[in-house]
């Protein structure tokens, strides 16, 4: 089987390679009435939207989405909304070698496996390009659920971590690394600059906070809001661990250490302390939602390493092409958009069940 | 919405609480023909019984299973296989503190904010006696693919590791703390029993080894292996991370050092290293799967915590009850569990697409 | 695949044989805080209940729900309803016969040709005892919509249609055949006794009608309301047909005849007619909800028919055993639950998309 | 919830409205490596097309497909494909008048209801002109199960039934009404000319009979696959009944009338009838399968009708537009594509579980 929907009742489809024409999301579900236009989705394209700096891939694309669907007299209508981005900086060429030897790391020889054979062009369906129309989807969602501000940034590139003490919300759009330490952001500068002139790459953590998310939010058991949250930006190219609130470091901590007590608020409970990351049980607290998610270093180098062929003969590959040297920073937008599409899915699976 | 079913293809969809008469799976989309009697279910759910050694919660629950459906002539039908356990020691009573103010850490503040009003006694549903429910199914899960060996165990509890160097799989199951190194075995033993013996509670690392898995399963984009991996084992009661492969090791290393590259080998490609974990572009290589889950420290302690009432009062609550100083340990049949299930349904998945 | 799930947010799973030591069906999905004890199931059960009057299959089963989970204090938690049914009159050895002949009409030889083999004591999975389970949950989702009537009766037997003018609500639960025009119930009489002591038997239509249905309930596209009441009727053992509002005879009509006008009325439009029964585009109009469904004669007959043995022979079956002579008259507690059930996850769904 | 998905394992999400940019389908599940280029679409498009004859809607639409994405090298990846089709001939101007007033027999009304607005024109996301998607989706279907032959024609126009003994499978495509019969299509032309002219509307009744399809293929119990059938035909505009087999007229036959005997064969059993329309239990028996649809009048009309505005005042409308006398003669290859998508769907569904 192939699933190229996410989502319950707030579900998006997306379909499209990195060289084909165009690629896409069709959003279904989403409620009527909400006022929708292509300049409600642009910005978060823009913010994804490769080469706009050296540190990211110089592929040159507008991004530029059209609503095909689901909209009239600028509000939806609460059928499909069809959102589509055409492909311009094509290269095909750039990707001759990778049609005769599997690239380590890339997903080629599994498709292989599974597919028989593959669109070997830049990737074809599991390039991150695809991301794109994850972003759109996610602009969506995020109206859907307005109460809700997402809130993404870079937490370490390469293992160099930023300072949780200059941490500055506002600094996050001032640099190429959404990166909340302007300290951090020199050094990352470079760092990610060696990266790219040596044809290396690093690896980041994202971390990722979603604030004005209403208690009672959660599907026990198995569309558990964390379960869900994991299974989005586990789906996302490049990363390999996803963790909420205080994740892996919870697991060395003690019972006592790790409460997080409450005591009487304004409305409802004050926390004292929030290792959940928000979440228990599956179903939000009210606190806000934190999230910590891995991606590894892209895995296109310069560096020739050991590979086969489709046909099992010894190869090396070198991917020059034009690459992304730290996948993670691109990422920012994309596991904000994945988490925006959970909490809008989580909303209305709410309202459906509970009124 | 209420979530309950997990799985695509092969399905299965859990009901119970802690202290009601029975819980219980329905397995649904299983092949026919599969030889299964209860003889096959009890070993895996007796690996996970509680009440087995003093570092466990001591509710004595035989946990024996019965098959009430799907079965004839001791071949699965294809039919729905409903499996059903009985509770048997329930103390109620020990939950009375539990109706007048919410534990923190456990899921009661959030069940009340969603629904309105919860089943107090054990945790009701959010209890990780559900998990027995998985744990049976996911032997049938191992039926279903019997060239897959999937094996789970503790790498850490309380922040205390294995050694590598140690790890001998024989001794997995030759100590109460599934640890394949007999030296840490002999160090947690003390841990946990302080841990028990003053009320307080600790968090374990587990990590999960699934060998046999054919390269090409795997359904991307949204039902990457990865992804369902993340999301089922995101499921299970008290995990807050998971990581596949070197998971958020891998995010501080380069490229160079985070390839897999590849040599021809004798039945397809041989791989150098494994720092995937087993999954490119979401579809296994026919390495092995390797993943590790985050379990926090239990949150039932007995030092009191502050908290509200349901009524929004202060107040302040000591667990005692029985309970696991560490649930992670019991975590281990249930993480195996979901990770066959997820295999199951992959398997099925891939063979009705690709034949 | 296996498919034992229906509904999309008010969803149950059905278990369970003819002859296995019980069947039931898992409720998810369903709202909480809403009063839910056996007592409000089992009168259902016992209208469906086989063995009431001669008229139906002589097996007698008490049929007695049980609750085993989701349910606190008396009401609904929000998480999944267990029902249980256990079976008790299981005869068998009345089977044995049907081990060694197809019998036509039965799923014996597709099930035999889908899954190598099959339980074939009393039909197994295919028999129409499974129909105990939707009956039980139907009673549950009345509960989720108080304000909705779901009310079905029988309008034809072996082709002998009932007067509308003799029609009398209160006459439905007066005779066995739960038919509305108490001259036609003593026709049926006569009718239904003949081909019992034949061994013969006769199909039948029922007719179907739920008020109170709110402007507004339905999914389009592909999860309509008249789609799913389609696709959930003719689910039902031994079920041919579907019809919606004027269904067949509307293709015989104009566009002037079959127009339903609309006048101001005092809570939304007044409708001068109800060809569409009730739905329009998939949605409901807030007219009365009408369908009908066909019912085939039962296959089990005693005069012998030719058929195959499993492994390809030549074969005669007259099939003895305990039979119903017109499997739809107990097909109205079954529509009935059908439909509860459809228009229950209309209603959440409507809600949770449109508040 | 807004339902545009259809199918379980091949799966295919429809979206846009009959006045906006365009069109199209994303088919999900779709087996890798089959040839599929949009000259295998087309044709069944051009057989859809409106404008064709005088007896069709004058709208002007070549229906030209693309192929967006899931093709390389002229043949399935295995990853979504997605087609689109653009509108072009949209005269907005001649749906003022709906915008005032709603439309009886269509779904203008029960979208206000339940959205709050519509796109009025054209009926926006009601309109039939979304099939053009199915049947594009359609066509890729029937390259996933080449064996099977699907062959849909009318069989009943305003209650003039076609006489099966002058049936000829090849005059279906020599006359504009895919009629079998050619005396009858002689007799339909003046039949829909005179509605035509009179501005009135004609039901009609399609039969579709699929052959090629293996025993085995279903899903019990609630994807059966007359279940399946039912929910995909009752979901194309206009339908309201939908029969399999002998369907209504069976309720009125006696079992023995009814029995499909067996007796050995070639190739497994040969059947001596087919009442049942090659469905046993939701399964295939390998029989043709055999089903009737049933569609009503176009509910455009030039006579004036009784309706009220969306403000709730009283009105009259008479749509003038470009609409089909007889709106079932284009559901012929609509019925045909959602017949074969239930086919392929079921045919993955079947390896899946059952190998």
């Amino acid at each position: 089987m192939s699933v190229n929907t996410f989502g319950r009742m707030f579900r998006f489809t997306t379909w499209g390679e990195s060289h084909g024409p165009a690629l896409g999301a069709v959003v279904d579900g989403c409620p009527p009435g909400i006022a929708l236009t292509e300049a409600d989705i642009q910005p978060w394209l823009d913010k994804r939207r490769p080469g706009t700096s050296r540190f990211t891939t110089q592929r040159r694309e507008p991004d530029t989405v059209r609503i095909l669907s689901g909209v009239f007299d600028g509000r939806t209508t609460g059928t499909p909304i069809s959102l589509m981005i055409e492909n311009v900086d094509q290269r095909s060429k750039d990707y001759s070698d990778v049609a005769k030897a599997y690239r380590p790391g890339h997903a080629d020889y599994a498709y292989d496996a599974k597919y028989g054979f593959r669109d070997y062009r830049g990737g074809g369906r599991s390039s991150a390009r695809e991301t794109a129309a994850r972003v759109a989807a996610g602009a969506v969602a995020r109206l859907v659920v307005p109460q809700v501000r997402v809130r993404a940034w870079v937490e370490t590139i390469g293992g160099d971590a930023i300072d949780p003490a200059n941490f500055d919300d506002a600094q996050i759009d001032q640099n190429p690394f959404f990166c909340p330490d302007a300290e951090a952001a020199l050094r990352w500068e470079a760092l990610v600059d060696a990266a790219r002139k040596s044809g290396s790459s690093l690896g980041a953590v994202i971390a990722c906070e979603a604030t004005g998310v209403p208690a009672g939010w959660g599907a026990p058991l198995y569309a558990k809001l964390d379960s869900e949250l994991a299974s989005a930006c586990m789906s996302i190219n490049a990363v390999k661990g996803i963790e909420i609130g205080d994740g892996f470091a919870a697991a060395a901590l003690s019972g006592e250490a790790n409460a997080d007590p409450m005591r009487p608020g304004a409305d409802g409970p004050e926390f004292l302390a929030n290792h959940a990351g928000g979440i228990a049980g599956g179903i939000a607290t009210g606190q806000p939602i934190r999230l910590r998610v891995a991606f590894k270093p892209t895995s296109s180098i310069l560096t020739p390493v050991e590979t086969i062929s489709p046909t099992g003969e010894a190869a090396t590959i070198a991917t020059k092409g034009r690459h992304d040297p730290c996948v993670g920073i691109r990422g920012v937008p994309v596991v904000e958009a994945m988490v925006a599409l959970v909490l809008a899915d989580q909303a209305l699976l709410h309202r459906g069940q509970c009124g």
